[in-house]
């Protein structure tokens, strides 16, 4: 094996630290929390089932990629819970570390790409990035939901917040947007949101 | 919402049960079980990063999008091991009555082009297919690797049967099959694999 095949390797082994990252959501079926590994599976497929919502023409490949790397830092970082005011001030610097590290396991060329890509999602500018971010908050709200607003429950959230996290997802899809404003309308009046 | 994005919304809460289909291979690090989400994206993000050892010209959306699907039957036929003879016999018909059921949630042209994507996934007849196959055999071989033959150990495998799976790896791409192939020389020479 030559060295960059060597150093793909190490990256591919690596990365499967993902699966022991566990995020706040839990499965459908009032399942286990979800880990980040087949959070990014479920958010790839989708996005490309969902791909005529997106506000823009996306090329559909940039924006699977983005889903299946934008929480390979957290291998790292930790995943850091959407309405963790603490943990988010500090996350920026947690994950810009993490980046460094992991990307540059693999072969320059590819750890560049692949930083891009997690940079261009971050930044949430670009058309695939913004409809990838969609992906990324409609997922997990729509487990939450089918669990009958568990999660939000549980962390006591308001609807403020949630609206504030979603208010990215119109950027990406007015129709996903519309969709989650339903949902949290639906669980305001259900008391699993607070006002 | 209207029906067809009410099919796409039950399509994907209904696959997020992949999460809940648990394999034979286990993570690194002699971890648990690895379940089929999380495999399916180890494999679709390594088949774009080793695309350079594809035998044939490939397109990758394609074949990541098959890596993707590629296990979804399996939430109704559940994970048959590539070395349980007797579950092999019954496999087939099995994953067509889940297939049949579980891409006609989806609206019709999406349930067709994902099934059609499965069906090219198993004949293994395309440049695509066959490079995801290559995929979806040297993934659980790194994995085993990585905890010292473990799996092999624990099932009494032979070295030939492994090669006889490794065979299709070769179909799809020489390099990663080169790679195989010193590893289970290796495991030969441990004793984890039996001659």
């Amino acid at each position: 094996m030559d060295q960059r095949m060597e150093q793909q390797f190490a990256f591919a082994l690596e990365v499967d630290k993902l699966k022991n990252i566990f995020r706040q959501t839990r499965l459908s079926g009032h399942g286990r929390r979800e880990n980040d590994a087949e959070h990014s599976w479920h958010i790839a497929l989708m996005a490309y089932l969902f791909r005529e919502y997106a506000n823009e023409e996306v090329d559909i490949l940039r924006v699977m990629l983005m889903c299946l790397v934008h929480d390979i830092v957290e291998i790292d970082a930790g995943d850091t819970y959407a309405y963790d005011a603490q943990g988010l001030e500090t996350q920026a610097a947690r994950e810009a570390a993490a980046r460094e590290r992991l990307y540059s396991i693999l072969p320059e060329d590819q750890g560049a790409e692949l930083a891009a890509l997690f940079d261009e999602f971050e930044a949430c500018e670009t058309p695939e990035a913004r409809f990838a971010r969609a992906l990324d908050n409609i997922q997990p709200m729509m487990l939450n939901h089918s669990n009958g607003g568990g999660d939000w429950r549980e962390h006591g959230i308001a609807a403020e917040q949630v609206y504030r996290r979603q208010s990215r997802t119109r950027l990406g899809s007015e129709k996903l947007f519309a969709v989650a404003d339903e949902v949290i309308r639906e669980n305001i009046r259900k008391g699993n949101l607070t006002e």
